[in-house]
């Protein structure tokens, strides 16, 4: 399957994407992409990429090749170490939980990773496969018992996520690991971008078209630098790790032939297909 | 700190190291030690290390050079790609827990693995981290929805783990992240086995010299093929990847200045010291 950058024509977010471009030119966006059978890092440049020698994380060293962004499959953006996630993080999808007094952290796979355009499969004993739409962070550098500012300085960028979560599943097992880490249950990317404000940014999520999650990103209960700062009291985070933020709002299942977009201004459009496993 | 290969003068398992050397002259320990800076793998060989070119996953390709197993710092020995983990696997662990309808899952974040003979770091927020002594699998081969057969095949070695807990955080946090992944909280080692039937063998941990948990392999609720079926139902199981498969009967706290011992038959002994963060 050829994936191809999107711009969404439909995006109800405050800004699109080409008047973040404009406001914030030192907004730079990369992408991971596979042509001839090779993986690679690139910026994007226009509806250019320009190819880096290594990961973005390693600063923007060129390798001289450019390609063409409808020429190259996009791969999700960063190859992590850990995938990391927050719960409950936006007052509109507490239900009837109680405002958490810390971030409630749980763990993804790395292996439930999804490249943009890609399938969301759902188990054949899935019941109740829900989208969650949620702004990723991506850490750009070690941290342990990072103050507020080095947690805000440690963040290289943000992409989008889709934290795929079986219902049934998450009420049922012990703990969510199949609930949210079943192959094909991360999808991720399009792009990183950095030097974006995101506080000024909005997340959108459609099923087929129709909005069905939309909220500020301001809205986060623990903003990002928080997550972080939080998370490195405990753990070392390494260059690479994600963390998805939370997803506000409420969610419902999807089914095979739906299509999910999750948009976040001035970052992309992270749009996957449901298929059955 | 120099790490030394210890072998038990106390072991309290149906059959000491050396008996399991000699009735099983197929088996092989490999472990993965630091020497002059440099990590490397190597094989057991009596009291020397033959070191690997590589992962003993890519086979036993020696590199020629020797080491005399007391001139090196030991270390986890192996880099997982994930670290997964078995709930509520023995019945002597389950209390007033029912017994388990299938595999409980859940994950270790890779940061958390210790070495052997470097410290479990109680955190200073901390009240009730407890020690579970564990049987670890390694994973030799790339698994998905793999067969009984296939799972028993694709089961490289098995390892000493130490699924460190922060009971208060275990039963407070909405997920077990820092219960169970916090640094230092997964030590690993000190070798892995391979040809070994961990069916014939016993597990035991010891707290500054005293015995805490004891029970023979077989006790398992679910066994390690039935557990690396089940979790490649859902997920990619990967060459390298670990699986803590649970503990037994009762675990209690431990404090700075603690020493604890985990113990396998066959496979060697996991000593950590315990020290304030």
């Amino acid at each position: 399957m050829r994936s191809t950058m999107m711009i969404s024509r439909r995006s109800a977010l405050a800004l699109p994407l080409a008047a973040y471009a404009q406001q914030a030119p030192s907004v730079k966006r990369y992408v991971r992409f596979l042509r001839d059978g090779r993986a690679a890092y690139g910026l994007m440049d226009g509806g250019r990429i320009r190819e880096l020698r290594g990961s973005p994380l390693a600063g923007d060293v060129f390798s001289g090749a450019t390609h063409p962004s409808s020429a190259v499959k996009l791969l999700y953006p960063i190859e992590p170490p850990k995938v990391i996630a927050v719960g409950l993080n936006y007052k509109s999808h507490l239900g009837s939980n109680p405002l958490p007094k810390q971030p409630e952290i749980f763990f993804k796979p790395t292996t439930c990773l999804q490249n943009p355009g890609d399938p969301i499969l759902i188990p054949r004993d899935a019941k109740n496969v829900h989208y969650e739409a949620e702004l990723v962070i991506v850490i750009g550098k070690k941290l342990r018992n990072a103050s507020l500012a080095e947690a805000q300085a440690g963040i290289f960028g943000y992409t989008c996520g889709n934290d795929v979560s079986e219902r049934d599943w998450q009420k049922g097992d012990l703990q969510w690991w199949r609930a949210k880490g079943t192959d094909t249950f991360g999808p991720m990317g399009p792009m990183i971008a950095t030097g974006l404000d995101i506080s000024k940014s909005g997340i959108e999520l459609r099923l087929n078209g129709e909005t069905r999650q939309k909220q500020v990103l301001s809205d986060l209960i623990f903003d990002c630098p928080t997550c972080v700062q939080h998370i490195s009291r405990y753990m070392t985070l390494e260059p690479g790790d994600v963390i998805f933020t939370g997803t506000p709002g409420t969610t419902a299942a999807m089914k095979p032939g739906d299509t999910v977009e999750v948009e976040i201004g001035g970052i992309g459009m992270l749009r996957n297909p449901v298929k059955a496993a």
